[in-house]
């Protein structure tokens, strides 16, 4: 059997492409549908009842593609919208949340682990709390780290600010005894290598990795798999278009060459 | 006469309250009251046409506390949406652009110039259209510097990673030669200090300060001055409240204790 109905990702904006970065070198055959919500980004600053609504939108909005699961491509909106989109969808649902708690948990071995992302992410507590549901003796250290999405749009990855700013933010998790680090951002994987190059000891996770591999897992124990052997197709759609995003889409995806194309998602 | 009016001021966040900082040193006796749309920041993300929509919303809004003018204490507020502001309002309607273009005309020496301020503002040509309008002859350069309202807001005004930041940002122009630089962005004031420190020889332009001396002469000019010997009531207002908000409103408005109140603005 095989399934050609595409798959929904969504973020609030184009830092939700690394995972479809992700999931696309893990699923080349599946056909990709990908909303950024750029109008009304950030979702971070947004109060839960208003990112609520936005994500049933965006979900109302990509049911018109037939798609056969949600990914959800955003902290914010997986720590606040993810059950009620479980709840209200007749498809599988997948937030960026869980593959990260999931690795994380087979990857500390002193169980002493940090969590990184926007101030609204960790403010929300849903790494920290998700983590002590499958494990309460776990030790989580949480650190906002609000440089680190404007230096990736910079494109300052290797920057001597970045190094200096990567060490204010996380030695002293490290020095708390960490032995690994949740990148609990879709921004964040841009910034793997210098973080890994301050802090060689410590297991990065990168949730836009383990959501690719949980989305693969999913799609198989559900037979929802395309089989081809040609490659599928990505259609990205965002609220609204502007320059900057042209550069961001390259950054994040690694590829370019994609027509973006802006859409108007219906409110509710 | 005496005016006991207030003076309304807006900003599409808390940024603003840097001039209303200013408005209230120079003007300690007149009633102000405070806009900031945090439910909609940032402004420079969105379009033209919408961050017109919001300024005339704030603008219909604060029309009924009785307002004797109006401030637009935000950059791409005033790009956007002073001419449209001018012509739709009958009180006198002043934006933070024109005072700092008017003080870069007076400041500089060998008409080489540099504006910084974020992504939108620099993209908007505004300063630069400015200032030509004035005087041709004036040699512009602008930079954009998406990084350092993050910076602020972490109160990151004397980190090692800031000052190797505004190098990055400003030394080019201040290898073309600039005399005198804008700062075009109500977070900057904050980066006043460092970045004085770093380019000692470049006259900085707080836009917050002249606008202030502005407002000042207006007021006198069209005799809607308050006398009075007691100080002035401060009214902040904010569309969205959030705990972050709490810690930025005495960051830039140099005190604290005032309560800061939920609003909502009525849609158009």
């Amino acid at each position: 059997m095989s399934d050609r109905r595409p798959v929904g990702v969504f973020d609030s904006g184009m830092g939700g492409l690394t995972v479809l970065s992700e999931l696309q070198k893990k699923l080349p055959g599946e056909n990709f549908i990908y909303v950024g919500d750029t109008a009304r980004v950030p979702y971070g600053s947004r109060s839960e009842k208003t990112v609520q609504r936005y994500s049933l939108e965006i979900a109302e909005y990509l049911k018109k593609f037939n798609i056969k699961m949600l990914v959800i491509a955003c902290n914010t909106a997986t720590a606040y919208a993810e059950p009620l989109l479980k709840k209200t969808l007749s498809i599988p649902v997948i937030g960026v949340v869980d593959p990260g708690v999931e690795a994380l948990l087979s990857k500390t071995h002193n169980q002493v682990a940090g969590v990184i992302g926007t101030r609204s992410t960790i403010k929300s507590g849903v790494y920290e709390k998700r983590i002590k549901l499958k494990n309460e003796n776990i030790i989580v250290f949480s650190k906002a780290c609000p440089l680190f999405v404007p230096i990736v749009e910079e494109g300052w990855m290797n920057h001597d600010a970045t190094k200096i700013i990567i060490n204010d933010y996380i030695k002293p998790m490290a020095g708390e005894g960490i032995d690994s680090l949740v990148l609990g951002c879709t921004h964040y994987p841009l910034l793997k290598d210098a973080i890994q190059k301050e802090f060689p000891f410590i297991r990065l996770i990168d949730s836009s990795i383990e959501t690719a591999v949980s989305v693969s897992r999913l799609l198989e124990e559900k037979q929802l798999m395309r089989k081809s052997k040609t490659n599928g197709k990505i259609k990205i759609l965002v609220t609204d278009l502007t320059d900057q995003m042209l550069g961001l889409e390259k950054l994040f995806l690694g590829f370019g060459g994609i027509k973006i194309q802006e859409v108007k998602i219906p409110e509710e």
